[in-house]
């Protein structure tokens, strides 16, 4: 397929091509387009509520909600008022503003298991952050993961090995997700070493079928930590605020020591937090961290404005019926096509995979079927609801669905 | 020394006693007021121009610039105008904006030793990322650095010891800065392995006097890491844009494969940049980085408008300028009190310390002295300056720090 029967538009067109000088690989990291179907854009002008628009003006039903910030869509009234009141007083100063403390004591109020709060940027900063309040805490240094989890592109975490040391993943040892007696068989390996777990709310690895917790994995996971002195963190940062406003283990039960978050939090606002429990506050006072724009108001105000607005709005629960209705839909579409799909994970954050498709060549050209209709879902890395997304979209976005099951089923056949 | 004795606000007690409750040790970071004198304020208000106000409305001319970024001044008119343009259209979306592509061919146009750009957040995240293309790029280990400068807080190049493992800092080795022997005997020791080589234009570490850039050293480690293949990588983080928009080697005429930007880039908004040599760009096109906020594109606007602001009103000429009068007065009044000091670095970054004053007893005292009477200035580290501030801003300051200097002969002598 030539660039323009994929029908790419020519102001795409032109940036991919001026991106192809100055940006490595024309762009890096999880937004690059390398991974997208071919008629998905790269470039994106704007948004409004749950709808973006590309460089060429096309209008979209966002279902990525820019990988998981917006959680109450994209330019949100009460948000903005909020960054734009901050802004007029003051954002990156030479010291923090009042609203630092006013978004801790917001955290403090809002997370059950949190008594202190650090704000950062990165997801990865605080992911990073929590590990080095564990080794603090216990001085000890063994930390696990489940293998496959994603908690950011640090060294320690970073999925690819290229331009890395061996030594950057010293002392992380793997557990399978879901699996309480692999992280107890990690954990007895390491012997009296355990400074900490680090654990996702739910399985969300990228280019995989998501898996919901079992609530007796994460309980077993809190006693392991507890007989050991160690840390239970929980990397809240992809799934935090579209399940529960506490921290999305709270309808489980099962409550983390520290707990990071980012994306959402501040609606679109670069923000990050780790939030801890007293226990854990030494720790984090004896430890150096920092950042040229931690302290910078705008993003903290827009965190007040978003935090509070998910609880008055119960934001979560919408997220949870539109998403509903989504999965609901997508089930009988594909049914009425014959095409086997999973659709695993929370409703809010979906994930669609067609059963055989290793190679994500279906998924491929169903992502690419809704994008040339108007639909914007990435084909293999999960997918975000906000509350600003409405049954009327889930309508729009079925009908462009249909077609694009059709066209799976007329191209790759049925199974 | 009581609170209400040294003058600290209401408002602000107020704000400490509340932080104390919800943040770690009250603040974290490097702007903690625990390491500032008694009278300066923890919490800022808002900004204009050169000016700064407290959370008590107390006005300071401010000579830390929020620690870099702003090299315009505070709400500059053509960088808040580009912000609010770029607001307007979208910020953080689905996929990354036109911007993105406009500020790359901008860094590759100013900056000389540019061909590519990749953006992140933090400095800490280009400094590390200028490491792992290195390591891509040269397929070895060891990166030379110079003992005490500050590369950011991530492990590797954390300076405090806490929450760390030995490996994290493992196939570092350290020369000091200035001494061209040292690097080549850092280099010798390890051998066939050496990836790259980290080094600030100048040293500006932390609690210490500044050291120009000897010319020589720096043609020898660009000569040490042609002979090894090894990428010379420049941290221009703190110092960027005050020195030379080309990069701050640029007047010496020692061009690095990489260059690691951040600060004053946004001029406030958040915002870093590593850019490389075309040697490097396969290696940064392997590496895999990212980050939820690195794609969005008000601070890419923002740093359009500051670059190229810069560049057309010749800012770094006029932070030079101003920077020298500020010297020369200060150096006319120690004189003039009788009290010893030393004042070193570029002038744009200016660095104030007292002889035999090894624990910042009269450093404290003169900053304390300079807040009470309206001049914002750090006790022991650097500060900035910003073409905001005017012929006036010094005769001010020179008016507060001439009461400054009597305090500290008063109170502590004139050695």
């Amino acid at each position: 397929m030539t660039m323009s029967e994929i029908g790419i538009g020519a102001r795409e067109r032109e940036l991919r091509e001026r991106a192809a000088r100055v940006v490595p690989s024309g762009m890096y990291g999880h937004m690059t387009a390398r991974d997208y179907a071919p008629s998905m854009p790269q470039y994106l002008s704007g948004g409004e509520g749950s709808r973006i628009w590309d460089a060429d003006g096309r209008e979209y039903i966002d279902y990525m909600c820019s990988w998981g910030p917006m959680v109450l869509g994209h330019r949100h009234r009460v948000v903005e008022a909020a960054a734009e009141a901050q802004r007029r007083q003051g954002d990156c100063l030479s010291g923090p503003g009042p609203v630092l403390v006013e978004l801790a004591e917001l955290f403090v109020a809002t997370v059950p298991h949190a008594d202190w709060a650090i704000f950062a940027k990165n997801g990865t900063d605080v992911t990073t952050l929590g590990l080095m309040v564990a080794r603090a805490h216990t001085r000890k240094r063994a930390i696990l993961a489940a293998a496959g989890s994603y908690h950011g592109a640090a060294p320690w975490c970073n999925p690819w090995p290229r331009g890395l040391l061996a030594e950057d993943k010293a002392h992380i040892s793997y557990f399978r997700y879901d699996d309480l007696e692999s992280a107890r068989e990690a954990a007895a390996a390491v012997g009296d070493d355990l400074a900490g777990v680090i654990v996702t709310p739910f399985r969300h690895d990228a280019g995989h079928d998501q898996e919901e917790v079992d609530p007796a994995f994460a309980r077993g996971l809190r006693a392991l930590c507890d007989e050991a002195g160690a840390a239970l963190i929980l990397d809240d940062v992809r799934a935090g605020l579209r399940l529960d406003p506490g921290g999305s283990w709270e309808p489980i039960g099962v409550r983390p020591d520290l707990s990071a978050w980012g994306k959402a939090i501040g609606n679109g606002y670069p923000l990050s937090a780790l939030v801890g429990s007293d226990t854990f506050r030494r720790a984090a006072e004896r430890i150096f961290t920092t950042g040229s724009f931690w302290f910078s108001s705008v993003s903290m105000a827009a965190s007040v404005a978003t935090i509070t607005t998910v609880q008055a709005e119960r934001a979560h629960e919408t997220m949870a019926r539109i998403g509903r209705l989504l999965r609901d839909g997508i089930a009988s579409q594909a049914a009425e096509h014959g095409v086997a799909i999973k659709q695993t994970g929370p409703v809010q954050l979906p994930n669609l995979s067609f059963d055989g498709d290793e190679h994500f060549e279906r998924a491929l050209v169903f992502a690419d079927e809704c994008a040339r209709r108007g639909v914007f879902v990435h084909p293999s890395h999960n997918w975000f609801l906000s509350s600003a997304h409405t049954e009327d979209d889930v309508d729009r976005t079925l009908e462009a669905m249909g077609h694009a099951f059709a066209r799976v089923s007329a191209e790759l056949g049925t199974v």
